[in-house]
C-alpha cells in the first residue's frame, strides 16, 4: 500500500500540476476555467483579478470602513494565539491535544476593528471572520465596492455563490490545515495571504484523526481565556500536521508525521492585493497573513457548490483505506493517544467542520 | 478492503449516475456539456443530435455508398464469429483463453461490403473499421455528409478530434468489453448499437488479467481461419467477462466472476440511428449491433484527447489494489490459470491497446 500511495502523490502532481500554482495574467473565460481549473481540480492564481472593484482603493483605508460600518454589529473571533480549528493542548490532560474554537463576540464594527489593530500574542487575536455568508449579510453596507458574484465563475459552475464571507485579521491570524466541500475563489483586497496547498489524494499525509473538540471562553474584564471541553463530548476529525512547528517542536513533528515532512513539498502561493486565488474543492489549505505587523489583511472569499462526482466518490474510496507507516519507537511513551501513528482514519460519524475557520 | 470497494461502486451510482443515462434532447451549450457530463465523467445520450447531417438519409442505402466509394479500398475485419479483441480459446492449450485480433484486410469498398452482407457465424465475419482515423482518411470521399468534428464539443474540449472513425457491420460484430483513454462522441447512423457502461470505479469487476496475444490468419480461397500467437510472445492487459455468455456456459462465468455477475448491473442504453452517445473516457463498455439481419449498423464516432488529471490518477491507483473475492472451490481444479481469480492485476508493462477494436 505504502508504494501504491507514493505512486499516487507523485502522478498528480506530475500529470496535471507542475511545481508551481498556474499564474494567469487575468481572468480565464468560463469554458477556460471550467476545462483547465475545475475539470482537473486544479489551482490557479489569477493576477490582474478585480481590477474595477473599489474596493481595492477603498477598503486598504480604517477610517473608510469604520465610517460605513459605523453602526454595524458584526462577529470577532478571539483566541489566545491566533489560531482557531487549530489543535492545542488538551485542558484535560497535558499530554494530548484537542480541537479549539474561537470565542465568538458580536460587537460593533469599529470597536470589532480596535480589537484586530490591538492584537497580540499571548493577550488576545481577533479576527473579523464568521463564515455564514458573513459579507451579503454583517457587511452588507460594503456590497457596492466589489462584485455580488465572480461573473466568469458563476457562468462556469453555472449557480451563483452559495456564501461570500470577509476577513479581516492581522498577521497573528492563521488557519489550521484543513479542507472544504466548496470550489472557492479567494480574493485578496489588502495585505496578503500565504496558501500551503496540497492535492486530496495526499489524505493520508495530513493523518486526520479525531480529536476532541473544545472551545475558547473570553472574559472581557480580565482578558483571560479559559478552553472548555465541549459538553455533550464531541469529536472532530482534523489533520494533525502543523506545517510551521516552532524550532523546539520541529524534530519531533517529523517523527510525528514523517508522511508529511518527508513526502512532497506543499505548493505555496502567496496571494497579494488584487488577485485572485482558485483553491480547487477537497484541496488541504493551511493559511497565514501578511507578516508586516502594520499593516492588515483583508479578504472576500465566494464559495461555489463543488460537484459531489467521481473525484469525491474516488477521494472517500481513498480515505477508508487505513495506512500509515511504522511508528517511530522513540515516540512511544507518547501519551497522546489521539496522534498515535498506527491509527488508522476514523470512520466515527463527523461534526461537519466545514463552515469553521477558514484563513 | 471488499467493503471500500462495494462502498466505492454504490456511491459513485448514488452520488452523480442514476439509475439510467440521462437522456437529451438536442445537443447541450459547451458548458453544459463541460460542467454536466464531462466534468463528473458522466455519460449521455443526444436524441436529435446530427438533424442536418446528409449521411443520416444517404449512407442507409447501399447503392449510395457503393456508388461514391467504387473506387476506394478500405480495411475488412475479418473473424471467424464476429469478435475481435476478444478472449477465445489458446491455439496451443484448448483449457486457456487468449486475446485474438481480427485478421485484416484491404479490399475495394463494393467488395468489403459484400462481405459484411454475407457475414455468417462460422463462415466469415467481416467488419468495416479501422481506428486510425479512417473516416478522414479511407472514407474521405464521404466527408461532406458530416462534419469533420463535433462543433460544441470541440469549444467545451478545446480540441479538434484526435481521430475520426466509421463502423459498418451487421448483428454479428460485436465488441468486447474494454476502456479507451478518450473522449467519444459516438454516433449511429443507420441501425443500431447497443452499449453495456460501466465506470471506471468498477475496475476489479472486469478481472483484468494479461493474455496471451494471437491473430486470425485467413485464407481467401480456403474460407477457413487459423490463430496464430503472436511471435515474439506478446501479452495484453484486457477484461476477462464476456457479459452475454451462451446457457452452458453461464453459470461457469457466473462462478468464475462473481464482481461482475453478482455486483450492480452495467447501465444499458441503445444508441438508434441520428443519435449520440456521449462515453466518458475510461468507461468500460460492450457493444453489439442491431440484431436485424437485414439491416447494416452504420456509425461514426469522435475521439477526443482525454485530460489525464486527478481522476486518472485515482484510477490508476484503485487499480494497482489488488482485489479479488475467494475463488469459487468449484472451479479449482480449472488449469485455466490466466484466470484465476487469485491472481492480482498484473503490472506488466501493457501493449497499448487503446486503438483495436471499438465497438
Amino acid at each position: 500500500m505504502e508504494e501504491a500511495l507514493h505512486t499516487l502523490w507523485d502522478e498528480v502532481r506530475d500529470l496535471s500540476l507542475s511545481t508551481a500554482i498556474d499564474c494567469l495574467p487575468t481572468p480565464p473565460t468560463p469554458l477556460r476555467f471550467l476545462r483547465h481549473y475545475v475539470l482537473p481540480n486544479k489551482p490557479c492564481l489569477i493576477a490582474a483579478a478585480v481590477p474595477h472593484w473599489p474596493a481595492l482603493s477603498l477598503w486598504p483605508s480604517n477610517s473608510y470602513l469604520r465610517s460605513v460600518l459605523s453602526d454595524t454589529d458584526v462577529s470577532v473571533h478571539l483566541t489566545p494565539s491566533g489560531k482557531a480549528d487549530a489543535l492545542v493542548s488538551h485542558p484535560g490532560d497535558p499530554s494530548a491535544v484537542c480541537f479549539a474554537s474561537a470565542a465568538v463576540r458580536t460587537v460593533a464594527f469599529p470597536e470589532a476593528l480596535d480589537l484586530v489593530v490591538a492584537s497580540k500574542e499571548g493577550k488576545a487575536v481577533a479576527y473579523l471572520q464568521q463564515q455564514n455568508d458573513c459579507f451579503r449579510s454583517e457587511y452588507g453596507a460594503l456590497a457596492a465596492d466589489c462584485e455580488e458574484e465572480i461573473p466568469w465563475a458563476s457562468e462556469a459552475l453555472g449557480c451563483a455563490p452559495e456564501a461570500v464571507n470577509l476577513w479581516i485579521g492581522n498577521r497573528l491570524s492563521e488557519t489550521w490545515f484543513h479542507k472544504d466541500h466548496y470550489e472557492n475563489l479567494y480574493v485578496v483586497i489588502a495585505g496578503e495571504k500565504r496558501f500551503l496547498l496540497l492535492p486530496p489524494t495526499d489524505v493520508h499525509r495530513m493523518y486526520v484523526r479525531d480529536y476532541q473538540a473544545a472551545r475558547y471562553r473570553y472574559c472581557q474584564d480580565s482578558g483571560d481565556f479559559t478552553l472548555e471541553l465541549e459538553d455533550p463530548t464531541a469529536y472532530v476529525p482534523w489533520c494533525s500536521v502543523d506545517p510551521c512547528p516552532s524550532f523546539e517542536e520541529e524534530q519531533r513533528e517529523i517523527k510525528k508525521f514523517p508522511l508529511y515532512f518527508n513526502g512532497p513539498k506543499p505548493f505555496e502561493v502567496t496571494v497579494k492585493a488584487g488577485e485572485m486565488l482558485y483553491l480547487p474543492s477537497m484541496w488541504f489549505h493551511h493559511v497565514q497573513q501578511s507578516q508586516d505587523d502594520s499593516v492588515l489583511t483583508i479578504a472576500i472569499n465566494y464559495w461555489y457548490d463543488m460537484q459531489f462526482d467521481i473525484k469525491y466518490a474516488y477521494f472517500n474510496f481513498l480515505q477508508s483505506i487505513p495506512y500509515s507507516p511504522p511508528a517511530d519507537p522513540s515516540l512511544s511513551k507518547n501519551k497522546d493517544s489521539s496522534l498515535d501513528e498506527s491509527d488508522i482514519i476514523s470512520d466515527r460519524p463527523s461534526i461537519d467542520t466545514s463552515c469553521n475557520e477558514d484563513g
